[in-house]
């Protein structure tokens, strides 16, 4: 096992900005206005710095001294090269891993949960409230509040508040108050209930929600965990430390892969690396989603919004639609209608590449990297993993050798229910669900930009 | 946060066996013969190279290649200065821990899976049969066995069998068989399921079933996660690592704090610095144990059976009786009635200290940990992290300001039911069963060595 440290005093002290390089964004337009919206109107739940590295053009941002001491609880966060998962698929190619599933939360969210939950408190915000879907997010910012004692309200979806009370038990020893979505406490999710009083919700309901949570309650703030730009920008130290770390090692990869659904682990690893290819280097960065959500294979790059109650800014983005409800895959993480709007350009205009893996494949390769490497990935991960190894297979194919590397995203410590269903043979291999797409393209927003 | 790393090429290449250097234990007794076991009766379910390590006066002996190879995946593992754990106890002590969370079960319990596995693979036994209680060493045996393509059967304590469906979900997807215990597959499963159709089972009878198991079918071999002197053997790397780690960070520790249920993660992190305590060197190991199962602090230092089915070797050690029951604390793994013989052995000899603590300080000591330190402990390795808060409260006290190190054995993440219970304020602080262990002290055999 070849793994290769970064010395703490080798941690980034700066977040790369992919806004300062790649074609400029259309702007976020407001739901109520149809118009761009206005920095008041996004005030109205996020904080001021937020906001500002939202719309920055900057290279490179300071990361303040008081997020670098938590991030470095635990990053730098190790690359590996994985010899044993390349052994088992007799492959001819190098594969290496950057692992952050040593996060506290287990994922690369804590990334981002830090800086937000930050520049809140510097602001005089003490309450945010946020969504989770698998858990991860909402585990993550938790942990955050916690550090800078701040309440945290978390709209769970309640499929998973069911499936995964694990996950709910950490997010309340770090002091978050869960609720399970849809509820009574907002206008959205009295409505879904009111609809389907057994309603099992959906991430775009949550969000919906929490949103209104934040703004309704003058003393609350909203966070993402993915998607927006300041995400994708705190998520930018993945990448670098692993372009630092392969040069450590003597390596630099030829592909680079990670798995999307909202675009921050994906966008966060790729930045270092889009921003050698926009230099003129030689480098692939493919995202890897679910063939149940194909958003960037399948979906259609136009204005939309980021939830089912069209409370969210409109974004122009890859999106199946704001009201497509994907199967449910064990990959829950990756079930979002939508992608990041800086993904999503980059996508469109052929900067970094995309592909659609079904789950038979995905917790094919995912339990082989578990016996292999020692760590259980969360399914959302394995998505990269499949990708990583079919490619790896395809070039021995074509006699080719490459240098692959990939984001390992987070263990799976608290989704081991959904390996239990893969060796039970109870997975469901859904298929690329086009007509249920086209149903739901047909109702997203029409935007004038003139 | 500073952690340090030990770099792969000074993992050390030999483990420490403390046989050579602590006065000499007695002789393993036959539970049929009731005279000292001879080597043919316990090669019926020990490879010949296990054994000569359980019998060995060597003081070190090699890491086989093969084994470091597996070892290195997740090892050295880090040692953390512990500082925003020791700022919230606003300590002036200096507090650091041995992370062997890392490990690809989630404990220690993987340092000595892999060689008993190794050296009963190269003996050509193809079939492992195991006990487990919380289901770390069950985890970590799969593990094992998986990588050197070998079947498990592990008997799981029921009542965890059912508690925890996570860690059958973890030995299932490394391809061990899991049977909750009692069974109707031995004599001793049988029996007790004729006592009482509704048992929940206990570690000592699992161990019961799976030695018979073993005696039984000439093609399976035994194996046991602690107690045994070839176990702490194995996990002498632990300490011999951190006592390097420690001088790399130019710090010796004043103090030495492990959980202790059977005693592997305690002999473990402690051989080193027992090795430089008898060479003049000043440093205190400390065994940590629950109040409710006392086993160094309150039992007795005797001959006794190690389960309930007085199926195994009797050993010298302290023992709460082998029919005692401790309450269903959430520290599942340091719920057994003995101890090593090696540990008893330190301990009778004041080479070694222990102590107990209640549950309701564990889980405080432990949340903070969480809290502070991002990695939510195992219930049993909380014992250690409440050891040492509580030793470094004392110090501050007193005035003093030491060196304290402490092993996490493991994380909590199969665990989080338990804290639920903790939050909820369900958790009972079972008292020191007084009257439980003086009953069932009566039941020890006697042994006459003349």
């Amino acid at each position: 096992m070849k793994k290769i440290y970064l010395s703490p005093s080798d941690m980034p002290k700066q977040w790369y900005n992919l806004l300062a390089d790649i074609p400029q964004l259309a702007p976020p337009i407001s739901p109520v206005t149809g118009k761009p919206a206005t920095p008041d109107e996004l005030l109205k739940i996020f904080p001021g710095p937020i906001l500002e590295q939202e719309m920055s053009a900057e290279r490179y941002i300071d990361i303040p001294e008081e997020v670098m001491e938590i991030l470095s609880i635990w990053r730098p966060t190790p690359v590996v090269r994985a010899e044993r998962l390349e052994k088992a698929l007799g492959t001819k190619c190098r594969i290496y891993y950057k692992n952050e599933g040593v996060s506290p939360a287990g994922s690369h969210k804590t990334n981002t949960a830090v800086p937000q939950a930050f520049y809140n408190k510097i602001c005089g915000i003490n309450k945010l409230a946020t969504e989770t879907g698998a858990g991860q997010w909402g585990s993550a910012l938790s942990f955050a509040t916690n550090i800078f004692e701040m309440a945290l309200k978390v709209y769970m979806v309640k499929v998973s508040y069911h499936q995964k009370p694990y996950r709910k038990s950490f997010m309340n020893m770090f002091g978050a108050e869960v609720i399970p979505s849809p509820s009574i406490f907002t206008n959205a999710g009295r409505a879904e209930l009111e609809r389907d009083p057994a309603s099992n919700g959906s991430l775009g309901l949550a969000i919906s929600e929490a949103v209104e949570d934040a703004v309704m309650n003058d003393d609350t703030n909203y966070a993402l965990g993915s998607v927006l730009n300041h995400v994708i920008l705190h998520q930018s130290i993945i990448g670098l430390e692993a372009k630092k770390q392969m040069e450590i090692g003597g390596d630099y990869p030829d592909m680079v892969f990670a798995s999307c659904g909202g675009g921050s682990n994906f966008g966060g690893i790729a930045s270092a690396f889009v921003k050698d290819k926009l230099d003129g280097k030689k480098v692939e960065c493919v995202a890897v989603e679910p063939l149940s959500c194909p958003t960037l294979t399948k979906g259609q790059f136009t204005f939309d919004y980021g939830d089912v109650a069209k409370m969210t800014p409109i974004m122009q983005m890859f999106t199946l639609g704001h009201d497509f409800m994907p199967p449910a895959i064990h990959a829950g993480g990756l079930r979002y209608h939508g992608d990041s709007p800086i993904v999503s350009k980059m996508y469109q205009e052929g900067i970094v590449g995309a592909r659609s893996i079904g789950q038979t494949d995905v917790f094919k390769y995912g339990t082989m990297f578990a016996k292999t490497e020692g760590i259980i990935p969360a399914p959302e991960s394995s998505h990269a993993i499949a990708g990583v190894a079919k490619e790896a297979l395809a070039c021995d194919e074509r006699g080719e050798s490459k240098s692959l590397l990939f984001c390992l995203s987070g263990h799976g410590h608290f989704d081991m229910a959904s390996y239990d269903s893969y060796y039970e043979g109870k997975l469901e291999d859904y298929d690329y669900p086009e007509e249920a797409i086209n149903e739901s393209l047909k109702n997203v927003p029409t935007v004038d930009l003139s």
